[in-house]
């Protein structure tokens, strides 16, 4: 499912990020790993595997104690794999986040950064929150990805309860609702730290 | 990453809901489902698997010539696997979107519904919505969750743009950032059809 890819097309910038490579973290890193993610948005178009979006999830490393020089790790690159895979929910910052999970063995990605060619849809937000991802950085806007035929405004303009409401949800209220949170919370009160 | 599950605990109702089964489609057939999906919810936290989320995917059958009548498949059902696989983003619905687009071995899943335990999340939001399901039941309502403690609420404020941005997106315009864009525009001219 994971599309790391480190492959690289005759007429593109040398590059050599890699996952397990280390950079040091500055403005010219951060601007390097962006051009990084559209350029494995350009492969991805290239290879029919999905969408023109690519994405990179590096590491903060904890700070050299004798220059104070702030480094990064490269966890995961890859891009839009909708197509080649068939999963809908495929996309270059999900490919990244459960790489970089994966590889780490751990859900809370809090000391983690994601760079993406362009700004995340519904989903890949979520799904950056939930990983517990501070801070994110993109390369074009959610308006140039509209400009080309991708609908993400629409998905925001349900969540935003703007617009027309494409994606129906309906509500049902059957009995036993409420055991699942009610099970939950007795679980916190014996000792389960945290379940989600 | 999967976790379709079919197992029953000794106390629950007598559930028959397994991937593979065909059901007439009604109003009992929907409660039927939410409650399955609420029982799945439970499993989930007894096993400590991830939060109190379940989800039931279904496939809409053509109707019957002779009775007009509608039949539903079960395609994939499972709970919430956050804690079990370390996979920040295998919330219930997730997990089923995944496995039912993997057992059609389509992304589009237009003719599926979905039943969700509670409402989704964003992340989840937007996964229906790229997965082309044009409907959704749920049982309990984001308040429900909020009780719970599950703070679905502040993904939607920062979407809405109410409220504190939790999660800040810094945007950095780099010179090639477009380009992806031109690719895909490019290819669709030159005789492909869809790329996401």
């Amino acid at each position: 499912m994971s599309s790391s890819t480190n492959s690289h097309s005759g007429d593109e910038k040398a590059c050599t990020i890699a996952p397990g490579q280390v950079l040091e973290a500055s403005q010219a890193t951060t601007e390097q790993l962006l051009r990084h993610a559209v350029e494995l948005a350009r492969q991805g178009v290239r290879k029919r595997a999905g969408g023109p979006f690519g994405a990179v999830i590096v590491r903060k490393l904890p700070a050299s104690e004798h220059s104070g020089k702030q480094f990064v790790e490269i966890l995961a690159s890859g891009h839009n794999c909708v197509l080649k895979t068939q999963d809908p929910t495929a996309h270059a910052e999900m490919v990244v986040l459960r790489e970089a999970a994966q590889r780490l063995k751990r859900r809370n990605l809090s000391d983690c950064e994601l760079y993406t060619s362009c700004f995340p849809c519904a989903m890949c937000y979520g799904a950056i929150w939930w990983a517990k991802i501070p801070r994110f950085w993109y390369a074009s806007r959610s308006e140039d990805a509209a400009g080309a035929g991708f609908d993400d405004a629409r998905i925001y303009e349900c969540l935003r309860g703007t617009g027309h409401a494409d994606l129906r949800g309906e509500h049902v209220t059957i009995a036993e609702h409420h055991e699942p949170f009610e099970e939950y919370l007795d679980a916190l009160k014996h000792g389960l730290s945290e379940l989600y």
